[in-house]
């Protein structure tokens, strides 16, 4: 392979007629048995000569009037061939690589490829976009609402939970509805992309509750009471205030009203290669339904990329939520957001970062709340070692003295778990990013 | 029962010239098989006629001359039968109730009781005390060191968790040998203990620690390194500007200073009948070893008294501790220590409630996080019915909007989560204790 | 609507020169805001009167040339209105009904509809089925490859879980590609379906696994090591004595082969409305890739349906598991699989179900061991409750003495519990369903 | 050190005159702040030269009339100093050694010492041993009961958890009393201690258990009616026919009757030193209220020695278990036992196992299954690796295709998790035990 592509090198230096044209940015989708796989294809024309790479990989290959191959091995395995036609945007064709279970075997595939439009000249832009349907689902495999690049601005909105929206109606099938996909041009699986909100605002004049405490708030003397709730509570949003107050309350709470601090519940980037779309009522390493109430205007929230474009999905906004969001429903309302994108290459996380002024945050996500802790408490190691510099020893030092932990999430078929350290605390940030020691 | 009451009141009423005494108080231990019960015994002697009663069960009877006898019968249960004779402020003899596993046989035992001293006249009183032994277990049968009288405050002093005193010496064993007990006249299962810490103060100027990260706080990627850590780090304790640095800290490190927070990590009433001593690295109901950070000064720490006169214990201080107490060890320290007493009799928690200017917090403990999160959450329930008057349903409402998680310790046998909620968004405190509902 | 229904009666009755058609079955499909919804639609037709039912609930309408309209009124609800047109077996059309967030709103959706044939004539089927491709998530959406009859039996085969058939070819994406969806006629939401697997067997010669220990099973003393395993290991399977043999074994299992006891690690119906297609390494009440070494020739499992059709699912079989599948991989491989399903409507049970000849077992599955148990006791108690008429104090009873818990599956988001009973203790089963009490 | 030895060695081999003694074994328990530290102390006399070992550190010193002084090195630490007087088969005296805290300082304690009586002639003996009281605690400091050796046999009973003998007399307090503790002569921590139950037979005609469901076993659905539960429920037992039905049975378990299967719900060796006596509910790696229904006639348990003597409690026999004791009190009855103890020096084991004819068994226990259930594997593990010889990937193959995982006990503070192989699917033991790799 380096053979090859050092002849091509010598035949672009020696050809200075065949001007190199940009290069050209493409989605390619390998058809895996009926199971779409995507990858990003940089394709660079030189005459009829193809340099770029997939998914990183160097590939070479050669175009013609509507004809087009190119291949590409893979760090430290097989070669992936790939032959075709290009009808302006689009490819199909045919693919063959090593088969999965046997590496001395070749797979036959089928492909398509959807070429990305280059980047808008000019500053990075401000996109408004208005929502036409919404996803019940994180999935991969929808089409994206927009494309979007690193440093660009969106102003959208969501619905609640219920699929109701701004002016009162029902737009979309309950279940945490999403906005979105959008489309991060340049992100890859391995890149951590930083969403920061930068506005979120109460659009309405009421949010949905329930009077329930999630059974795993209650303790065996309080179960046998459940059954007592479960009511809804509507609850009046006075958004000159910024306070909510329960519609209806007697007794202790007649008088009852409390800031709200609206934050979004939903907030994913699409799972990756061999997930199923998951519901947008769970959670994962790409975020999910974290319900977790730092998710708020000025905070900044990073994902793993698990797919080429990162495929970001927001919705299930919450006027107010204490930690836990352990009336299943918090105050669930529509909202007016508007966020940045930004998008650091080749840096892993494990899971959800969220950073405040004041704070550095990791999200453990799993199926107890050990395990949670566990994650969180390991994602906030690595976060330390990769931006501080810390050796592992000098994290320990830092956690046992400063280490604040939240629950972020008990609704949930997973619950979340929140290690937090004030920045106050800790050192200088490294000036580069240095490897976990 | 009632008829025998009743004549005696009849013989009290009738002869005024046996002036009634001032009632005694006693611990009454019951010897059942080699392990010694304690009761609350309170007579009240009009001439040879003694009336009072046993944990709240009315009883009567007879003292002579050196000899005493009394029965009580036990609230919807048998007849309990003391015989013996009494020498100052002792007494030993016999006694015979009914059978545990036979109602209907009566089973044979000796007891023996000691007097506790009358309250001395005057206000409230602080006694200083100066500790000469220390107990490494939260032990029912351990000699009290002194008896206070609720609204009585206590000067006094703790080492740390290696047994390390103010002056650097080791006086105790290690494992958080504790100060105490402490008998709090007048205290009985049933009643909430409240200790509010007046004065925790640094008396030295380290502290010794680890560069651990404990087993609960690690995920698999990081289990491989745990071998790492584990060293001693000692660190300053700089007094006067209340700030601790670890010492020889190098790299990014070097510069490291935190703001000392002192804490109690233990703090104690004894165990019930039935249960052994527990070691002082354990918790329970009755508090124990919590390394809850906010035991601090200007908090309030309410136990649920398990045996008569409660039996406080205290120790295992921290100049500072992070949430979990991930390192396993925090900046153990030796402390003063000034706390002050006060008993609520007849109510009933569930386990250790704390309780400061801003906030009334609940701490859950159990063998997993998940357990102790429903133990820490129906705790908090209780309060907001029991003290602000709310139903279960506006219980669900102020959760879903206002809870706060932490976890507490990770670093014992049990684990510990605080379910916390701003005094700000609570109703007032309800004028009369309500009945959960 | 039950005036309306006399009405229609009487009709029919006046009416006897327009014969009543035997009763047509339906999938109808209604389009939530571009997520499918599933009903089971039955047409009864008198002339252009149509009678029936959407899931119990009774419909009238009116069929002419063409055109179709009918309604219903849901149980305790509101009414729903389809009009549209049909063409064969197909219909599509428009539908309003309440909305779901303001029952006093209408919503307005589509539907399509597509008609189920009509059991053939004669006694159960036996179908032999050939797959030509493989489903790699538990997807309610996906065409059913063939419908069947309760009574029916299905031959077929399964792939490997990474996608190798019989001959060793790799035919389907890694990640337990399964068979299915086979659509059980009449299967409705709130039936159990029996799954009774007739025939389990080898059909290739090797078998793949690793020599992994799953996280959760690895104390910490070994989680440092965890690094040194994973490594394939194919297995020989000797067919005609139904033994394995790891390959190249050296050492202490030089000698080493074991029996087989073939299982199907994956069995599930498609998860309910609401749900996102499931990955085929995900389980849930539906059953899914269980991966319990109970599924096996001559046992049955009942699996609580919750789509039209049920949409039955199998794969992943393995030549032998031990509990919780600790190797990540059992002895994975292609097999032969025979089954029978029959259904028992109106039978709500809460997760899978599985009989032997000898025992009663219910599957628990979830985040935790500790609430994967609490599902398999529930479950199991209800079963005593639904078939042998016991009381709850008396399941009590018989789980204190008979109790058999065994940890299915390790290896997966979940884990599962397993509560076995011997029949031998059991009474005889009650002869009519019982309510539990 | 070394050199003082040699010294020590010349002198003896230059004075054959003064005739070696046989060694002497005494407890020496040293004070430390109030708690008793024991260690094994073996004394060889030749003259007035003493030679020997603590806790296998070699001693020197010398004894004189009454007076005796001696000293030791620990391996890579300080040396320890005993001096005082003897008296018969009693010492008393002053120890100093390091300071645990700041190893250049010494720290001055005193110590006693006890012998223990030479091991009588002849062959193993079997002792009778007819219990007079009964221990609540596993207890460290408990005086023994009796001093037996290793192969030795003892012949007692047990009565039941509520103190009721086989007469039906209440003889101990409820909560699990314990016969024992039972003095094995040369165990020390680091043994592993063999208990071979020789037999274990009921000795009455009934059994008292509770119609109760453990919290742990129930799920939400059923949590509501627990309040239902807990009723006392008396069980005859038919000893000739070995079956147990509840006495007053009615409806579907009118005729309901099972088999027995005695077993020891309680077996320990005391707890090592730092641990507060511990509940006799309460498990460890030391054993304790295991409740796990393979601790039959027949079986040997395998505790690890954690005390010198090793101190062995038994006690809370069941006629009959189901797995996990979900009924809280299983079939609680009195009971006849038969044992023998075997000591195996030297061999580190992390918690208890069971080896019956057919299986190896290793018991995990933990405040959650999802952490019993690491442990029982990893103990697994390191017995395949300890007496078959197994490389740590061979374990991993024998895991995947033939683990049983059972669940002992939920019924305690910690539940139980076993981990089973049939020895059918091992290979044969190494001749040799073998370090684990």
């Amino acid at each position: 392979m380096r053979y090859l592509l050092t002849l091509i090198l010598l035949c672009l230096s020696a050809a200075p007629a065949n001007a190199q044209q940009p290069a050209e940015t493409w989605i390619l989708v390998q058809d895996m048995w009926g199971n779409p796989a995507y990858s990003m294809l940089t394709l660079v024309r030189v005459g009829e000569q193809l340099t770029g790479d997939i998914d990183g990989d160097p590939l070479h290959g050669r175009a013609t009037a509507g004809t087009i191959e190119f291949s590409s091995q893979a760090k430290g395995g097989g070669i992936y061939r790939f032959s075709g036609s290009q009808t302006g945007t689009t490819m199909a064709g045919k693919a063959d690589f090593p088969d999965n279970n046997f590496p001395d075997r070749r797979a036959l595939h089928t492909f398509t490829a959807r070429r990305i439009a280059d980047r808008p000249a000019g500053a990075p832009r401000t996109w408004h976009f208005q929502p036409v349907d919404y996803a019940n689902s994180f999935d991969p495999h929808r089409a994206p609402v927009l494309t979007i690049w690193p440093g660009d601005s969106v102003e959208t909105s969501t619905v609640d939970s219920g699929g109701v929206d701004a002016a009162g109606n029902t737009v979309a099938l309950f279940g945490n509805p999403q906005t979105g996909p959008f489309f991060i041009a340049g992100a890859a699986p391995g890149d951590m992309l930083a969403v920061h909100i930068k506005r979120l605002r109460l659009n309405r004049d009421y949010a949905d509750s329930l009077d329930t405490i999630v059974g795993r708030a209650l303790g065996s003397s309080l179960v046998a009471r459940a059954g007592e709730l479960g009511k809804p509570v509507r609850w009046t949003l006075d958004r000159k205030a910024g306070r909510a107050r329960p519609q209806g309350a007697s007794g202790a709470l007649k008088d009852f009203s409390i800031a709200v601090r609206p934050m979004l519940g939903g907030l994913a980037v699409a799972p990756g290669f061999g997930s199923a779309p998951l519901s947008t009522g769970d959670t994962g390493p790409f975020g999910g339904n974290m319900d977790f109430n730092e998710v708020v205007e000025g905070n900044i929230v990073y994902l793993p990329v698990q797919q080429p474009g990162a495929l970001l999905y927001l919705g299930d906004a919450h006027a107010l939520q204490g930690d836990g969001e352990t009336s299943q429903y918090a105050l669930e309302t529509s909202m007016d957001v508007a966020f940045r994108v930004e998008l650091i290459k080749g840096k892993r996380i494990a899971g959800p970062r969220v950073e405040s002024p004041d704070r550095i945050m990791v999200l453990g996500q799993a199926g107890s709340l050990d395990e949670a802790l566990k994650s969180a408490s390991t994602g906030m190691i690595l976060w330390l070692q990769q931006d501080y510099g810390l050796t592992l020893s000098q994290t320990a030092q830092i956690l046992g003295t400063a280490m604040h932990y939240s629950v972020a999430n008990l609704a949930g078929r997973s619950v979340g778990v929140a290690a937090k350290l004030d920045k106050a605390v800790l050192p200088p940030k490294a000036t580069a990013p240095v490897p976990p020691r």
